[in-house]
């Protein structure tokens, strides 16, 4: 039978981290592998209340079927969530969607054919990579600078690409607090991305889940407010804010290319939840999205401070050794020197009851085997100060060992 | 910017149904288009309360990420459900998605690459051929006779296909109370289905949202108990019988081919909502699911047997007319003289306030004019009569005006 699947399907295999988690499973194990926000950020009390009154008041809209667009109300008042930051934009400009997984999703429908040539970040988030493998495009990295995606390597590779007559689509990245390198793009990459994208008759994606997260440094506009052109489509989500449950997640961009997304959303699954909509419409509209919002930051700042000095403090003293400082989100970013491959490291890791996320995953073209990705969002100051404490010495245990051997 | 969209958005048409509701919408007008279950019928506060206990007291599970596969304790309680219709299986044949529609999509991101052929019935359900169409399928009708599509004139179109060294991939089929027709499939050609997709190599997609909805006749085992070579994928749907803003639905079938929908689902949208999964578990831990049912059932055999009536008593006597006669599910299908043309009729309905469906979106590759999907489930019996009456007057004056010209 297996003659019948389709080519989509050979080329893709299951996560790296979906399987590397399964061994983080023992309770004694201190995981920074995973990348789950914390549930106690939710405010499920109040949740559970508009939830109760959603569905046993209004079921004849929270029960039922809704326009594939999303749910008029909901999308006003996420409108008035992002305003308050200061994006600002029309109803026509923004959809709802079941995930901004799915919003990846649906723009791989809309843009690619097999052989299609996107850029990304080098590393960049895994499930997207992973769709873009089910959709067969050749995805072309660009390393991540500090400062986010390397614009001038980006724009080269996309001249090179169209000089040998590739068909190329768009450019994907997470400009804030990537998923996995916790760097923020700037300011002035932001508008290079634009003009970039304009230039070369490309689209920009800009998946953005946690831009609402940030605890440090200044707040950059989203890449879409630089956009004149119409080029750039904006995905962001309830996912790390009010709850993953949900999966919850809106498009933001132009209506010509909405109008596609929406054509293809609905072969793809009809409408998203209206049921979890009304909820969060129904949250939103009683609750100051602000306010809740200091609240988990503080969480996870208190988390990423003490990551920060516990690394400081813990790992081995190398110039070969750096990691990310991070201004918002969940992840930190390690690399090792390049002798040491993470994955070979990992096994060692668990035996010492700690996980990470071997790097390697992470990139789409590269073979890179020295870093990793360590998330602070789920446990205990006290946990994480002992889980890189242990990590530490497995590095330096490593780092012996290789340079015995060199 | 267009020269960037894929081949298939190409192909993608929006649904017709989609643009001809929204002639529908002015409130004299009375509609038997659409398709949507009535919310009453739903176990609203039942729902309500499950929601706030779940949500408010099970955060931790009911508002985070969970396993692809789906909630293990939802899986659990829709396997007693189906249990209690003699349908058993283990909880490795079941996984949950996001709507029945999703788990189309998951089929066709499995099976088809561009050009493969499959078959459905003619007429069949318009999400289902458009998400085909989104997959660049080579969709071939088969007719649709009383007892379900032909599977004689099936076998022959599956042999000429091989013959021509086409990829043909597998049989779609919704065996109960079709969307379109409301026929359902006997039980030798269930067997039949299932015999011919073993003897030409076939998958067969068997998508059953309506059959807990059953109110005459004699229950019909699903496709898959007749499957002894792990050829068969079900889909079944919460949508009619619990609430449609949830999209839940779950897909039944061989560990090895969920496999692969479940390696497909992580990089389409990674999980569906825990927090409808864990509503719906909370519910049905605590409901009976077959009493609840016998109330959705007597709801709707009421609206049926109303429209059969009326149908008999207001539809022109005419031997070139006929309808079908649903043991279940929302739909008659109604078939006119050849010579008329029910999209230019539907304009003329509308004048009259009375909608429906035209029947020519239905079909994959056939040119068909003459026939009307009418749905029963949202109107008053006293409507249903009424808009009968109306219809049965425009179709009478086009057939004088047919019969006049001819």
């Amino acid at each position: 039978m297996k003659s019948l699947l389709s080519e989509r399907v050979k080329g893709a295999g299951k996560s790296v981290i979906r399987e590397t988690l399964k061994l983080t499973k023992k309770p004694e194990i201190i995981s920074f592998a995973g990348g789950l926000p914390k549930p106690e950020t939710f405010p499920y009390n109040s949740l559970a209340e508009a939830s109760r009154k959603q569905i046993g008041e209004n079921y004849s809209r929270s029960l039922q079927y809704g326009i594939t667009e999303g749910v008029e109300e909901f999308r006003e008042e996420v409108m008035k969530w992002f305003a308050s930051f200061g994006w600002k934009f029309h109803l026509e400009n923004i959809i709802a969607t079941n995930s901004s997984q799915q919003a990846i999703d649906l723009v791989s429908k809309a843009f690619l054919d097999p052989g299609d040539v996107i850029f990304c970040g080098a590393p960049s988030y895994l499930g997207a990579l992973q769709n873009f493998t089910l959709f067969q495009a050749n995805t072309i990295g660009i390393p991540v600078d500090n400062d986010g995606i390397n614009t001038t390597v980006l724009e080269e590779k996309v001249k090179q690409a169209q000089l040998e007559d590739k068909h190329t689509k768009f450019i994907y990245v997470v400009p804030d607090f990537q998923n996995p390198t916790g760097v923020t793009l700037s300011g002035h990459k932001r508008q290079r991305l634009v003009e970039i994208a304009e230039k070369y008759n490309l689209v920009v994606i800009e998946d953005t889940p946690y831009f609402g997260l940030r605890f440090a440094g200044t707040e950059e506009k989203p890449i879409n407010t630089y956009d004149s052109h119409g080029r750039v489509i904006t995905m962001s989500s309830m996912s790390k804010v009010l709850s993953s449950g949900m999966r919850l997640a809106v498009v933001v961009g132009p209506p010509k290319l909405l109008e596609v997304l929406v054509t293809v959303k609905q072969a793809t699954d009809l409408c998203t939840s209206t049921t979890t909509q009304w909820i969060v419409t129904e949250w939103l509209r009683n609750h100051d999205m602000a306010e809740h919002l200091s609240g988990v930051r503080k969480h996870y700042k208190q988390n990423r401070d003490v990551m920060l000095d516990s690394l400081a403090k813990f790992f081995p003293d190398d110039e070969g050794i750096s990691w990310t400082k991070p201004e918002g989100g969940l992840f930190i970013w390690v690399t090792l020197p390049k002798e040491i491959d993470t994955e070979e490291l990992f096994h060692k890791a668990i035996s010492e009851n700690v996980a990470y996320v071997p790097g390697s995953g992470f990139y789409a073209d590269d073979e890179v085997h020295s870093t990793m990705r360590l998330c602070y969002s789920l446990l205990s100051t006290e946990k994480i100060r002992t889980g890189i404490e242990r990590l530490g010495k497995v590095i330096e245990k490593e780092m012996a060992t290789v340079s015995h051997k060199s």
